[in-house]
C-alpha cells in the first residue's frame, strides 16, 4: 500500500439460511458465511479484507443476528456498504445492518452474550415449507415438564455433560441466563436460550434433553444429576442443527452500537 | 398384460414447494410436479401410470393441498400407496393423504371450486427464510382499501380484466365466492380467494389490483370499471408466482370422500 489510507471498522448485522452451507467458518471443502462475506466485501476495500464473527454456526445451523466486523480501506460510508455486501451477497445470505464500529470492537470478544432460538415441528408429518429449518419430533410433548426440565439448566454450572467437546477445554462452566419455551402455529415449539456463553453443541444438546423430558424419557432432576455428574451419557444425542438460529448477539454499553441489532 | 387385474382408482391430497420446479404439468425443459408423482407411482403398478391434478399451476407456485387422481394395477391399498410414494417422491413434494376413489372420480372435472392464499410481505427487507414463499411489497398496504376493493370482486362476473389469456376462450364468467385479507406476523398480509373456477393467473391479478387498492393507486371503483369493461390495461401487471399457495380444492358430496382434504 502506498497511500497513508486507514481501515475503517464496521459492525455487520447477518441473517442466513445455512441450508447449503458447511458452517460459518472459512474451510476448504464446502461453501461458507464467512467466506460469502469475504468475497463480497473484498470489492470494496484497497486492502484485505478479513470477516470476523460472534462465533461459528455449524453446517445446517441458521442465523436471525449474527454478529460480525470487518475492515476496509474505502470512502464508503455505512449505508454504502451495506448496499454494496447486499448486492453482492447470495440470496440466502442478507446483512440486515451495518455500524461504524471503534477499532476496539471486536464481534467475538467484544460480546457478552447470545440468545438462541430452537424451532420444534411436533405435528405427525413435516410440512414441505419447513424442511431443513425445524427439527421433526412427532407426538405429543408436555411444555410443563420442559419448562421444569429448563428451570434446573438456568444459572450458573459447569455444563460439561451438554458438549461433545467438553474434554477439550479447562473450563466448562457456563451462565444460562434464561429459558423460555412457547407454543407457535398450532403444532410448533419454540425454545429460547440465552447465555452469557455456550460450549460446543451445548444449546443443541440442552434441547435434545428437554425434548426426552417432555416425552417422560427423562425427569427434569436427570438434568441436574447429568450437571452435577458432568455426564454427557446421561443425555440422548443433540439435536439436529437445522432447527437452530442464531437470533441476537448482546454487547456491553461500551461497545459501539449496543446490543447488536 | 396377460392377467385380468383391475386398476385402482386412489386421489391424492399432495403438498408442494414449487421453487425447483417448471410448474405442475408435464413439460419438456423442466422438472414438473405431474412427472414427479408419475414417476414416483410407475413401480407401484403393472400398468402405465399416469397423474391428473386438480388444474396447473405455474411455475414457482406452491400447494397445501392440490389434489390428484390416478390409476395403479395393484394390490397395495391406499396408506401403501401413500408410504410408497413418500419413499419415492423427492422431499419438496409430499402426499398428504391417499384414499380410494370411484372409477368416475376425476380430480379436475369432479371439483366444484378451489381456494387460493396469496402471501405478501410488508416489511421493508424481505428475510432470507420467505425467499420464493412471499411477494415482497414493502411499505404500508391499507387492509379497509383492499377489503373494499375486494367486495367489488366477490360475486359472478365476467373476469376478462382479470386473466391474460381472456381473448382466447368463450367464457370468461366465474362467481369468486369468498376473498378474505387478514394480517399475519407482524408485517404479512394473507390473501385468501376462494371459487367455483379461476381464469388463467386471475388469483395473481387480482391480488396485484387489490395491492394498487391498498397503495391508494387504484380505487376500488376501478376494479369495478375494469370488470365492466372487461379491460386487462386498466390493472397492474399480474403479481409474481412464488406468493401463491393452491390451499384447497373442494368436490361435491357425490364425489368420493368429499371435499379433497
Amino acid at each position: 500500500m502506498t497511500s497513508g489510507a486507514q481501515a475503517k471498522r464496521f459492525r455487520l448485522v447477518v441473517e442466513y439460511d445455512g441450508t447449503a452451507y458447511g458452517g460459518w467458518q472459512v474451510q476448504p471443502n464446502a461453501p461458507s458465511i464467512q467466506q460469502s462475506l469475504i468475497d463480497a466485501a473484498r470489492p470494496l476495500s484497497s486492502s484485505d479484507v478479513d470477516v470476523q464473527g460472534s462465533g461459528r454456526t455449524d453446517a445446517g445451523v441458521h442465523a436471525c443476528g449474527q454478529v460480525a466486523h470487518l475492515a476496509l480501506v474505502t470512502r464508503l460510508e455505512a449505508g454504502d456498504v451495506e448496499r454494496a455486501l447486499n448486492a453482492r451477497l447470495p440470496r440466502d445470505i442478507r446483512v440486515l445492518e451495518v455500524a461504524r464500529a471503534s477499532d476496539s470492537f471486536h464481534a467475538r470478544f467484544s460480546a457478552r452474550g447470545k440468545r438462541y432460538l430452537y424451532a420444534l415441528e411436533t405435528a405427525r408429518r413435516l410440512s414441505v415449507f419447513d424442511r431443513g429449518r425445524v427439527w421433526h419430533v412427532p407426538g405429543a410433548l408436555s411444555i410443563e415438564a420442559m419448562r421444569a426440565g429448563a428451570k434446573e439448566l438456568v444459572g450458573r454450572h459447569d455444563f460439561s455433560a451438554f458438549s461433545s467437546k467438553a474434554g477439550e477445554r479447562p473450563d466448562n462452566v457456563r451462565r444460562v441466563t434464561a429459558i423460555r419455551i412457547r407454543p407457535a402455529r398450532r403444532t410448533k415449539l419454540l425454545v429460547f436460550v440465552a447465555g452469557e456463553g455456550f460450549l460446543y453443541n451445548m444449546v443443541r444438546t440442552m434441547v435434545a434433553a428437554l425434548v426426552a423430558v417432555g416425552r417422560s424419557e427423562l425427569d427434569p432432576a436427570d438434568l441436574k444429576a447429568a450437571l452435577t455428574h458432568r455426564d454427557r451419557a446421561r443425555l440422548p444425542a443433540t439435536a439436529p442443527p437445522q432447527g437452530l438460529y442464531l437470533w441476537r448477539v448482546r454487547y456491553g454499553p461500551k461497545a459501539d452500537r449496543g446490543d447488536g441489532r
